[in-house]
C-alpha cells in the first residue's frame, strides 16, 4: 500500500533575490528531482510580494523523500538555496480537498 | 482574459492545537469559501510535525480573493484562526510545474 506524501518547502527570500531563487529551484527540479524515483509532481509558487517561494512536491512515500534528501546532487541544491534564502522544509499530508459548491 | 492566482496561507500552530485548526479551516471552507464566486479548488495540508497547516486555494482572479477577504463571514473565520495560530496569507502565481522524467 502506498502512502503518498507532500513535501513542502516554505522559503523566505529578499525580494531582490526571488528571481535567482526561482531559477535555482527550477534547475534543481529539472536536473535532479524530476529524475528521482517516487516523484509524482512538483509545483513552484512565487508570492506576489516577492518575499516567498513555495516548492510543493508530491511523492509516492516518505521513504522516497528521505532517499532524495540523502542524494548528494539534491543536497547540493539544498545548500545553494540555503545560501540565498531561509528554507523551512517539511512533510505534509492532504487533510481536505474541496471544489466549488 | 482570466489571470488565475493561488492564495496560500502558511499557518504556524502549537502541535496540540493542530487538530482544532484543521477542523476550523474545514468548517470555514465548507460553509463559506466553497460558496464564493471564482473559487477553483482548496487543498488543506497538515505537517507531519504538527506545527503547521497550509491552506492552498486556487481562484479565477485576485479580485475574487479580495472580495472574499472583505466578506464578513470569511473575515470571521480569519479572526478565529488568528486566535489560535499565526497566519501568513499571500497571493502566489505558479512559476513551474514538473512531472517525472
Amino acid at each position: 500500500m502506498s502512502n503518498p506524501v507532500t513535501f513542502v518547502n516554505v522559503i523566505d527570500v529578499e525580494p531582490s533575490q526571488q528571481p535567482e531563487l526561482i531559477d535555482l529551484l527550477k534547475e534543481g527540479t529539472e536536473r535532479v528531482i524530476s529524475q528521482r524515483p517516487g516523484l509524482i509532481s512538483v509545483t513552484l509558487f512565487a508570492s506576489a510580494d516577492k518575499r516567498r517561494v513555495l516548492n510543493v512536491a508530491r511523492w509516492e512515500s516518505a521513504a522516497d523523500v528521505e532517499a532524495t534528501q540523502a542524494d548528494p546532487a539534491a543536497a547540493g541544491y539544498t545548500r545553494r538555496v540555503a545560501a540565498i534564502a531561509t528554507a523551512r522544509p517539511g512533510l505534509y499530508t492532504v487533510v481536505g480537498e474541496y471544489a466549488p459548491q
